[in-house]
């Protein structure tokens, strides 16, 4: 066998690295899952020209490749294993430029999302994908899986946020699609098709990106603290059922809750006590907060509320630091379920149920201004354990059956693969499948993940 | 050859349509165009089933297929012609389900989005996707074209408001899209690719529709005046980079202002006179238009301001009235133009200029809050003279120079193909032909249309 990361040093020089610890890096993410074996080597691509030599290497070759940005996912979308080509776009990190008067930025893939946004905000701008990843992952990372984040419910997900894309197609060649101008429609929206394709059908090397302005005024921010779950869940229904549109509405149960209060030295909340926090943004944010307090209240809940954005932040700060704290009990498999809104009672009380079958704890937040809910499943060691996807495929089993889908916001991966034709059915997964041959007719962009 | 009527008859029973004025008015739809002949037959499906059946049979015949709604299409996408089999949803109209706690509806391809507007009013809900045509177009229709309309600057164009479809394929086969969930990342986006496909991927049946809380409070409306079209432009500009969000701002150029006001019965506007139609809603409505007042008067307007509900919707009548007023002129060839939102001023600046060099009238609106144009090019008889022609070609041209795209809302059909492999490229066209034939190997679904 010929000695291929040689002939591509050849051909691209010292970004071609086969250093063991970068290899051995490559082979997981933060899904806490690990490949068999590390990968061949890793295009460490400056220019899009580097990701096109690759490809056209990779191409002539028929050598797998698996696309990487800074390997923040969490289903196991960009792990790598033995005979594989990692592609990887985390130093294609330069904004472009930024265009305050059309409200847009073109940005490299590998611009860290949060960069992104200190970048644009003394513009008065925003980019509104938030995903709790946002400090350590980046654009590319956020279109593969369609990440959505604390503020989806009310100003979207990534694919709302994403105007064009520049993609390098598996022969290396290089397509522009979409638009810098907020309405189109010529021909497919190849431009969809591609934000949460996880690497399957291309490189997305740029991206055009729709920015919003900042809310004006100060946010108002409510803690609600209930003694019930699922009583918490249905007042963030209610919530929504008054037509209130709150930016950010994070649910965190009990389980999750002391786990955070542990990982950051909190005092220990009060037992079984479970947490929702909801903000308001814009004009009527102390107003609508008002009716919310009020609802809540009458829901039985304990609330505290501020109009100070610090104090604001620090509430939802909690929140973000859900991840941390699970990491750091071991290793962890996320779920992504997303329900109908009016569902998300009856899905907390569905992982309660299943906790007590299994004999499982299973902390959860979830984004409950969309019905995203994120359990999650400890256990110690390298390998999921057979009880812990069977407790897995019982909550998708129990989403689906409320009208609900396997992933919200992070992919199908590795981890969660096994359940997509479940969800799709035959026909839809053939015709996907089938799509696919046409962007990849070798199948060499990240076989083994989604489908 | 066999009596493919007759023999589709024998399966479906009077649903197979082929009096001859119906099959004639099949010919054509708002585009002011008019297929070399009339179809075979239309199938006025009343179930999903007739939709498959009629597939089913088509498959077998090779015979070709033009999907159908209101026929209120501005590009020919409905046209029919000799040895076509049309398959109308226009009769699928029923709203399947409104769910005010999940903020959806799910509605047969054939409910008149303003129907849909009409049923969920009671509940505080609205539709968000609102073209000129709501009162006589399908929400079919508007899936098939991506359709926008005054709201989208806002609230986005008719993609952001689809949660899921069914969808009858090319062989008769019925697929289930997306979710009723409003995230969800579980394979490619084929939901996304079906939206805006004119009907060449397969028939859209049925579809869950987001729905969003209605604004509260009366809206703020400014209604101002402008002696030349490029101020009015750069207006609308300014108002969108001071970070105002209005809901509606409208463009209406001086040719297209004085023929509305000869149409509606108005008193003749001054010569020159251009309008710019702002609307804000929500809380901060008032102090919002407050803002934006003071920018028009600086740029030299005489501005009108009405926090009044009816009056403000009399205001964005005279918008309303442009498609009517137009098509009493004569045959209309309405382009669709869009372009970054600061290229607005630079835009109409070209349409002027383009009158000029080809002696003609071009009366212009623009959904100015995205950067969307309609120049309107007026002919006599039923053909489009090769000016005409020529003159659209250079307006789009101009666009695509300024970053501008073909079709901001109305599709592409038969008028605008023509264009569409300039804008694309020839490799991104190759790949959505490839995608076509995937989902239609036999190439039946509207051959002849975008492709």
């Amino acid at each position: 066998m010929a000695d291929l990361p040689a002939l591509l040093r050849a051909e691209l020089g010292d970004v071609v690295v086969t250093d063991p610890a970068a290899l051995e890096a490559a082979r997981s993410d933060y899904s806490g899952q690990r490949s068999d074996s590390a990968p061949l080597a890793i295009v460490e691509a400056r220019t899009v020209a580097d990701v096109q030599t690759a490809l056209r290497f990779a191409h002539a070759h028929r050598l797998p490749v698996v696309p990487r940005g800074a390997g923040a996912g969490l289903t196991g979308g960009a792990m790598a294993s033995a005979a594989q080509l990692v592609v990887s776009t985390s130093r294609l990190s330069s904004i472009v430029e930024i265009n305050a008067a059309d409200q847009l930025a073109v940005v490299q893939a590998g611009v860290l999302n949060a960069d992104l946004g200190r970048a644009v905000e003394p513009h008065g701008l925003f980019f509104a994908p938030d995903p709790a990843s946002r400090e350590i992952s980046t654009i590319g990372g956020n279109i593969a899986t369609n990440a959505g984040g604390l503020l989806c419910a009310k100003y979207g997900v990534t694919r709302e946020a994403v105007l064009g894309l520049t993609v390098v197609l598996a022969d290396g060649s290089l397509l522009e699609l979409g638009h810098r101008t907020v309405k189109g429609v010529t021909g497919l929206d190849l431009t969809a098709l591609m934000i949460g394709s996880e690497g399957t059908l291309g490189i997305v090397v740029e991206a055009t990106v729709r920015l919003l302005p900042l809310p004006t005024g100060d946010p108002a921010t409510l803690s609600a603290t209930f003694v019930d779950v699922v009583a918490a869940a249905a007042a963030s229904t209610a919530i929504t059922a008054a037509r209130l549109r709150p930016a950010a509405m994070e649910l965190i149960d009990a389980r999750a809750l002391s786990a955070i209060h542990e990982h950051l030295d909190l005092p220990t909340p009060a037992a079984e006590s479970v947490q929702l926090l909801v903000q308001f943004d814009g004009a009527s944010a102390g107003a609508d907060a008002g009716v919310a307090l009020a609802i809540l209240r009458e829901l039985g809940a304990q609330v505290a509320m501020t109009v100070d954005a610090e104090e604001g932040e620090r509430m939802l700060a909690v929140r973000r630091a859900f991840h941390p704290a699970m990491a750091a009990r071991g290793s962890v498999l996320i779920e992504d379920l997303a329900v109908p809104r009016s569902a998300l009672p009856a899905m907390v009380a569905q992982i309660r149920a299943i906790e007590e079958r299994f004999g499982l704890e299973i902390p959860t937040v979830a984004h409950a201004g969309d019905g995203n809910l994120h359990p999650n499943l400890i256990y110690t060691g390298d390998t999921v354990p057979a009880e812990i996807w069977e407790a897995a495929g019982e909550l998708f089993r129990a989403a689906l059956a409320l009208g609900g889908t396997l992933t919200g916001e992070h992919g199908v991966g590795t981890l969660k693969r096994r359940w997509l034709e479940e969800e799709l059915g035959t026909p839809q997964l053939d015709l996907q499948r089938r799509i696919k041959e046409v962007f990849d007719p070798l199948g060499i962009m990240n076989p083994g993940k989604v489908f």
